[in-house]
């Protein structure tokens, strides 16, 4: 390959220690002793990576940052739930595209939502010395964080133990937009399901509670429906449940993407078996890919998923390069009502014939 | 927090060096220098430090292992592409639990389909020192790898100008098997619809006419799409353009879950149009969520994209760690059809009355 190496140089502008290794014909481990004073490298060789260097048009010091280790960290780490989640792959993308925009690399830490898991995680990637930590955290404390000396910017939900920014959306205003937008079409019994007890939900509910207050409406406490877990499978069967009591809502407000993705498979099960006696309007929350292609397409409450991940990265960023030094903040995101058929559907509509 | 101290440590079983550094009221730099020679320390600080390194039960040796520099490192570099593909996010899931059950960490480089963007964030990350590389090759050389010293496993694709080991699953067969349904079903005119150039496509549209040629159908060459861009839109635009033909196919294979979107779009529209004269069947390549819960479930081609992952992230940890010396591998997993409704549409289907 050696022969080919000065055309393919040319071709890319910033040569890289991997070019410099080539050039010299060594190996990674000694161009790095070489540029952290040469112990342990023979002359010649150190002769050699040195001229690539120079060959190469790097800075000395360039090369010696990359390489030197324990110094000024280029990693951030990134610590959130399953990939699979749309959710949290656009927060993931999002963040890796401005933290690579700065150079920086992100060390990813997945958890499937166990607070044990996450902890480790998160020791784990502060030991590898990130010079700051992206987090959506799970429930549990994270005042353990509070020793760990790296910047912390906290993504979705704020976490207790620790007062650190946070980038989140407005779910309290995300659930009282979708409540306003059921009753304002006379829906008075209005079924909220919730995933287990994140910060989010929570908030997503006081607001369900708010607009019911704001247009005089009680709320069933039946209809308030806590699932044992965030899934689709738990929302299937709650749905059922509800959709087959003699006082069944006239409408369902989803509180998570997964969960309306349950409501609708519950529901589509009981209009093919034909025990759906009236159809009820449904709300999503968060967006989903294909939610305008099914039969009736999801009216949902979306918000910049994306912007949350771009916000938290910029941020920590900011606060590692030392150019923020403001107390922590808090940074807010607007949710949007998308109206798309199942959320405008009025109170006693009769049940679709197509199953779906 | 530090009186809570002693319970939190019992809470969890394996210390880190945060808990070093707070026992200790130090920052983990001073915990790595201490543990690496005690240059620039203060002997009372560094008894400190040492004090809380026997008292929460640590190897010295392990405290060293993992933070000095340059040492064994216990990360892994993943590249690929748009995170928010569901295809590459359950790769990512898939490799960051291996690589987590051995203690190693993930650094991610997400490239938008970029084949210099590729080449910079891979010599980024060898630059950092990783154990090994996890690479969704785009097109271009990747000979360039050839002298990083890193073990590398390729995923999904194979890459040119480099003998590697690669895990990928059995495009050929895949194309095959859609084909084969189609034309057991009495279709003659199946369009297939083909994204850039990529290895996989290529191999799937092999396979599409190795079952035509075994059945002794004529592949109308008119109906091989290639597409400008491997996104909804264009498939959607193309799918709408071959469809108002005269002679328009009676099956659509689009060769990506984002392909079969767009055709489903566009018979969408069509239908509501009125302008879809007849109902052609549709196959699409990978599984895509909510696929079962469209107006007509859409059969598609599957594989174990997570076990791709998984594989991948094996071979790689065991190539780091020297275990396995054999010569570079190729992994192959296996396709299946799921059958669900679009792919079993007979030829000269009437067109659905209802809009989707």
């Amino acid at each position: 390959m050696s022969e080919t190496f000065p055309s393919k140089a040319a071709e890319h502008p910033r040569p890289t220690m991997i070019d410099v290794a080539r050039r010299a014909g060594v190996g990674l481990g000694t161009v790095s002793r070489v540029v952290n004073g040469g112990h342990g490298v023979r002359d010649e060789t150190a002769r050699r990576v040195r001229a690539a260097i120079d060959e190469l048009g790097f800075q000395r010091n360039e090369v010696a940052r990359a390489l030197r280790p324990g110094k000024k960290s280029t990693s951030l780490a990134l610590v959130l739930g399953d990939l699979t989640n749309p959710f949290y792959a656009s927060i993931a993308k999002a963040s890796l595209e401005v933290a690579g925009q700065s150079g920086y690399a992100v060390v990813l830490g997945s958890v499937d939502e166990d607070p044990e898991g996450e902890k480790r995680a998160i020791q784990e990637l502060v030991s590898r010395q990130v010079a700051g930590l992206m987090i959506v955290p799970d429930q549990g404390d994270h005042a353990f964080l509070q020793g760990a000396g790296v910047p912390v910017v906290f993504v979705d939900r704020p976490a207790t133990g620790i007062d650190a920014d946070i980038v989140m959306i407005d779910n309290e205003g995300g659930g009282r937009i979708a409540a306003e937008h059921l009753l304002a079409q006379g829906h008075r019994r209005i079924a909220i399901l919730l995933a287990p007890s994140y910060y989010t939900i929570g908030r997503r509910l006081r607001g369900f509670r708010r607009a019911h207050r704001a247009a005089g409406v009680e709320v069933d406490e039946t209809l308030v429906v806590q699932l044992p877990e965030g899934n689709a499978e738990a929302a299937e069967k709650a749905t059922r449940e509800v959709m087959l009591r003699a006082d069944a809502p006239t409408a369902i407000f989803a509180s998570t993407n997964f969960l309306a993705e349950g409501v609708l498979r519950a529901l589509g099960v009981l209009r093919a078996l034909g025990e759906l006696g009236q159809e009820p309007a449904v709300v999503g929350f968060d967006d989903f890919r294909l939610a305008d292609m099914l039969p009736t397409p999801v009216t949902v409450v979306a918000s910049d998923t994306a912007e949350l991940g771009r916000s938290a990265a910029r941020l920590l960023l900011d606060r590692a390069s030392g150019t923020d030094t403001r107390p922590p903040q808090r940074i807010v995101l607007p949710c949007a009502l998308i109206e798309r058929g199942s959320g405008e559907r009025p109170p006693g509509s009769a049940a679709d014939r197509t199953t779906g």
